[in-house]
């Protein structure tokens, strides 16, 4: 399967679907599950086989009928597919609960991505360790870091006010230092430049969203 | 506007995207802004003008032509059509870095939603103050309390291997009791019955998608 993916080909839908077949074919290969039928996926994720068959169809893994798809190949196949074969060096911006929470977030490390620093602007909080033996870097550093160091990814964990210029801040580097993704959790829209990619968290989003459902059928 | 929205009508793509709206709505709102035209609001939330018409169009809104929407009515209509007019009232449980985080989390009460109790398994936890001077609760009367109060919305923010079994205790009460919807941030895919709303935040997804982003284009 050395066959690279036209990850062009892939929706934009299918990208968080494939996230969660990932954690679940790793579940299965961790009880030691050779191999997995569309159906059985179906059952163990809530989602309809024919849907599953599609997706994997993507990065060009049909399974047999009767014998499944080879969960070690389809882990393997996905990986490639989200880029995970590499490791990402991500920061945290904000060292609040949420910062802090974050960086305890165990399935990161797991999925390949690195914590490398984790800044805060308090001066309470820069020299406070935060895991491994590393401290909390003063804000102001930030330029200087991502100058030394690649960084890819940033999260960002300020309060909303804050957040817009920390992201300035991060895409006004040179191209070769600039953090090209960036995953913003301070509850307002913020902008960047077209060629960085930016994703929102937004719990009470989420919360709305839940609203909309209980409201309907109630 | 007395018309009830049809909800089912609405798409489920669309309802995050009635989020943002409203989060920016409220900000011109705020800052004393009357009217808005689409092609503003787009460039406003870097959405495309004709998407926001059709949106608004799901729930009768027609802005007029060189005048566009009034701000004010938006607004209420796209509160009841997530069904913000009435106030929700939540849990959390787990009461470690994320959940602390999520119950200072500003959003929640300006959207209407009520953090009635906060729940965790330790006991160094419990009787420890959460703000406005409510205290964690014991895990163990999670039952007893749902029975006693309403409770709309649960926040599942405890350690992955312990999530589906607090799932199961919620959705096991007598119907009148159960808990609708569930925003569950543990690492782990949960099941509840079809009649409960079950929506899935995972960080590691998130960082997945990016991470497939910046591959690709690099």
């Amino acid at each position: 399967m050395a066959r690279p993916v036209d990850k062009s080909a892939v929706p934009a839908v299918t990208v968080p679907r494939l996230t969660v077949y990932l954690r679940k074919l790793r579940e299965l290969q961790a009880r030691g599950v050779d191999r997995v039928s569309s159906r059985q996926l179906a059952g163990l994720i809530d989602l309809n086989a024919a849907q599953i068959r599609k997706d994997f169809s993507y990065f060009g893994e049909f399974g047999t009928r009767g014998v499944g798809y080879e969960v070690d190949r389809l882990v393997d196949e996905i990986k490639r597919c989200l880029g995970l074969e590499r490791s990402w060096n991500v920061v945290i911006i904000g060292a609040g609960s949420l910062g802090t929470a974050l960086a305890r977030y165990r399935g990161f490390a797991e999925q390949g991505f690195k914590l490398v620093a984790m800044f805060d602007a308090s001066q309470r909080k820069v020299g406070v360790s935060f895991g491994d033996g590393r401290t909390i870097r003063d804000v102001a550093d930030l330029e200087p870091f991502c100058c030394e160091q690649r960084v890819d990814i940033a999260i960002v964990a300020v309060p909303a006010h804050a957040a817009q210029s920390i992201i300035d801040r991060l895409v006004g580097l040179e191209p070769a230092q600039r953090v090209r993704a960036i995953l913003n959790f301070a509850p307002v829209k913020v902008f960047a430049p077209r060629d960085v990619i930016v994703r929102q968290v937004d719990f009470s989003s989420e919360l709305m969203s839940l609203s909309f459902y209980l409201d309907r059928e109630s």
